[in-house]
């Protein structure tokens, strides 16, 4: 049984993820939140539960790290939230978060970051959201750097819309939604093929079978 | 003679740094601003001018870096702008000057850095200042690992006091005022003494000659 911590996890996509690696036959989850309060969610799912918060120390997070296979960030600010969290969550919750999986002896991460990340989009971006497209990018980069076997999944416009299962998924691909719900079915894909590691692609609603998108990549 | 590129040349030790420069025998500086009409005053002291926003591409910053021989880099929100600020200028801008450096073929590059940009100082900084810590520990970060013949520079709480000569200067200092026209001069001596090539040091005000505290680093 694998044990799958994921930060972030009482985040839409988080929750979404969580209900998924519990139904599954190979996975558990120890669900990362920030407030005791979160947790009946993840207790009702029969998931374990560790309450720390991003903006405490690598050590902290590397004890949730401890006793699991994989790590999950899904944390995010979402780009709305003021310019302090976007710092703070998105690139130095992100970092903390690789250095203590390293910390911990977990090899795998899976990051999800945003649609687009290149130094190119960060130029594009408009005042006001290019500091987070700047977190996003330096959190891959550090990922990138950080030896751990990862994969940086970039999502593109997240809806609350119902799942399809379907999805485009490439390195590349063209901007358009796609519901939160799918992203989760992604990264359980993701977890269960080896082939993802050391991969960063892109995901949109599309057609294809999310599982065979993913084994494809 | 040595040319060297002045990024945030325009700021309060920027100027000092750049007249010092300007009055050596075997340096000189172009100096990289923001906004044309910044360049009166260089142009009073015989120094080039180069106009490149830190918002910009590398490559237009590697353009201003093409005929230099080290660039350095005291551009800074201050921490007291706004958080947007704090993560394009403080960490992209210094990231993007890096590799413009790298892109140009330049080997040295000095970094004016904050006090205190240790993963410990962004845990005990309070929240509006931790954005700003973290900016600058990620840039450093960067630096470190850029592969380039580095010294980063880590000032004390700067004052517009006239400058003594004399500061106290080692990896780690107690926290104290500095004058920015002794960092300035700090940054000039570092430019003359290989012995800082891959070391980062703290300055505070104190009674050892500048050019003895670098030469002791």
């Amino acid at each position: 049984m694998k044990k799958i911590l994921v930060a972030g996890a009482n985040g839409k996509i988080g929750k979404h993820l969580v209900t998924f690696i519990q139904k599954s036959d190979n996975m558990e989850v120890k669900a990362m939140i920030r407030d005791k309060e979160q947790a009946s969610f993840f207790e009702n799912l029969g998931a374990e539960t560790a309450v720390v918060d991003l903006e405490e120390s690598v050590d902290a997070i590397a004890k949730a790290a401890e006793d699991v296979d994989t790590v999950v960030f899904t944390a995010g600010s979402g780009g709305h939230t003021g310019k302090d969290k976007t710092i703070m969550v998105d690139l130095d919750g992100a970092v903390k978060t690789i250095e203590a999986a390293k910390a911990a002896g977990v090899k795998r991460f899976v990051l999800i970051s945003s649609f687009d990340t290149t130094r190119e989009a960060i130029l594009k971006a408009n005042d006001s959201f290019a500091p987070y497209v700047a977190a996003k990018h330096y959190a891959d980069e550090w990922l990138k750097g950080s030896g751990l076997d990862y994969t940086i999944i970039h999502p593109g416009v997240l809806t609350n819309d119902e799942g399809t299962g379907q999805v485009n998924l490439a390195p590349q691909v063209e901007r358009d939604e796609v519901p939160r719900e799918d992203i989760a079915r992604v990264i359980l894909a993701s977890l269960e093929n080896d082939k993802t590691i050391g991969k960063a692609f892109q995901v949109v609603r599309g057609t294809t079978v999310i599982r065979e998108a993913v084994d494809s990549i």
